[in-house]
């Protein structure tokens, strides 16, 4: 048997719920694929602040860098919403990112057969939507020096946007190594007519281009990009970019196809440690009600085998089931069209482990 | 007769030919409101860096600086791609939206009856968008320090992100003001949880809101902004944020209606000067073929009435006339679909003043 430790955090709101169908399916997928899991669950974000004062304790962090694989609900919450930087859930997110070295995040984005309707984009135009974005995820604005000071003329705030050479290089060398497996086109977003950083960032991928001679290299300024997504979203295939672009362009993404509820995200580093999180948040409206749709942590899951154990066939595997469920017309309410019967959250898991 | 200096900077690619119709309609309307106009033509982007080295000659910038308005057209091409950033068309806008202290960009974008069908999204979503973007331009990263070092690991860019109280101020009481006289909300964009300026920027907002109790202001993270704009635009009226993130959220929300030959902008500062400009680019790829669509520049000369002569009425005169046209079936290339008889550059121009 193949041997794994996964530390699970739940996190805020819908959190639980739906960490709780994504640990079913990893179980499920373990015992047919021959694995042993060993899990262990933590404290992160709101919870943790209400209870040790922190977002992201000590053992939390100390049960992350242990593990070969972390499984995350989702954090935040109007309770914490005026904290002050340091005490917000997010803050663990950032924390867990740059303290794990996750500096590629994972964003597929696919037109799930029977759901095309859900997007508010017309059904030709998200018709066969197949794209990954590759954020840069431990550099950039995010991590750079901020401050705040008092000036004759009122308050003066500063951040920071470094990237050196080697950040820009690994995470490219990682979107050009995905591409090769998919549709072998890179997109290279950036603001090279503004900023000095973006400059770099071309001239990087320019070289880096060299090394993938099957892959095809194209340039975007990322407010074009942000307007082709919606125009021909279709043509992206691996779209990389630097932390504060991802961010934006790869939500936008998201809601290409319609279906938030359905995006799974990896961050993952140099190894194959990798920490695995729905796209979608904690959605405190609906927290504790069972409607929320376990899809995208369950599809978190996959991409867990795909990238920490190295298991394409258990990751397709899952993916299919989902694929399957979703084709017979299992829907959660999120996604649910008049006439449809809405499952709950773990009807969703258990059907998507039935099919399995 | 009201006497007004206007500056026209035709620039590149399709730049001369949609300023040409601009002209004819701005002269139009200036003949039955009243107006006398004194024309100055001058050189900007790639033309001006080919004749005389600079994308913004001196002799320009004075145009600038002694008329009441500016009408420009599009700057760039692929000539001047590869230039030093100091010798690239771009520059000129930065440097004229700096050095005339435009800080804020206006962008309306509406859905125009009878384009419905060219959006990507569906009718439904788009039917009654009517919102405005508020751009800071003049401050933000843009505007910051930035250089290239060498380290020992290769090589290290930053950018600096600056925003001082009363920038944030001037452009947020611009947004309150304009949205005092449309359906009286403020979606002030930032992303408070990474960003200490846009803390700052938040904290502004929730200040200057108390002296305008009569509209409402929401915040919105700029990630989320970038889902929201394609989940349900039309619940967008004013959005106000800062440069970057009004780039690439302009551009964002330009396409939603399909028509980014439509869209007009205006940058504006303290006083009634402005420049006015199409959203969309120079084109290279359709210059000189006369079939650019010139209904963005038209546009711009509306906003020029009425924000740098603060005339409302020949404003939405000329709006009615491209509103008037389209409806009668006048299409360009660009927004034709199968089954129209497309029109030339010059003809929409035309029909245009004929309308009048
Ligand atoms: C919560 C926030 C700090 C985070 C980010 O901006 O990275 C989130 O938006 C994300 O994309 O994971
Ligand atoms: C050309 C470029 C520098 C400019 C900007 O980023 O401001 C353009 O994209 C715009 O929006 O006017």
């Amino acid at each position: 048997d193949k041997q794994y430790k996964v530390t699970v955090l739940p996190g805020d709101g819908i959190g639980p719920e739906i960490v709780e169908e994504g640990v079913k399916v990893l179980k499920q997928a373990g015992k047919q694929f021959g694995y042993r899991f060993q899990l262990d669950f933590g404290l992160v974000g709101g919870g943790a602040i209400d209870r040790v004062q922190t977002p992201l304790p000590q053992e939390t962090l100390r049960q992350c860098r242990d593990a070969d694989a972390v499984l995350l609900g989702a954090v935040g919450g109007p309770d914490w919403d005026q904290n002050p930087p340091e005490l917000r859930p997010e803050k663990a997110l950032l924390d867990l990112r740059k303290k794990l070295g996750l500096f590629a995040n994972l964003r597929p984005v696919q037109c799930f057969p029977g759901l095309e309707e859900s997007s508010t984009l017309k059904k030709d135009v998200v018709n066969g939507v197949d794209l990954l974005v590759v954020r840069e995820l431990t550099g950039g604005i995010y991590f750079g020096e901020k401050y705040t000071e008092k000036t004759g003329k009122g308050e003066k705030a500063t951040d920071t946007l470094v990237y050196q050479e080697h950040e820009v290089e690994r995470i490219m060398r990682r979107g050009f190594e995905l591409a090769r497996k998919r549709r072998k086109k890179v997109t290279s977003v950036d603001k090279a007519n503004v900023l000095e950083s973006s400059r770099l960032w071309r001239k990087v991928a320019q070289r880096v281009a060299r090394d993938y001679p099957d892959v095809e290299l194209e340039h975007m300024l990322v407010d074009n990009c942000a307007m082709q997504m919606i125009r021909r979203p279709a043509e992206f295939d691996v779209i990389v970019t630097e932390n504060m672009f991802g961010d934006i362009l790869s939500d936008e993404s998201a809601v290409l196809t319609g279906s938030i509820g359905m995006l799974p995200s990896a961050s993952i580093g140099e190894g194959t440690k990798g920490l695995y999180e729905p796209v979608h948040g904690s959605a405190p409206d609906i927290a504790g009600q069972g409607v929320s749709n376990p899809v995208a942590t369950i599809l978190s899951v996959a991409m867990m085998f795909r990238h920490s154990f190295q298991d394409e066939e258990a990751a397709r595997t899952i993916e299919h089931a989902v694929i399957n469920v979703l084709a017979q017309g299992a829907r959660t309410m999120d996604v649910a069209v008049p006439g449809d019967l809405a499952l709950s959250t773990d009807q969703m898991g258990d059907r998507v482990v039935e099919e399995l």
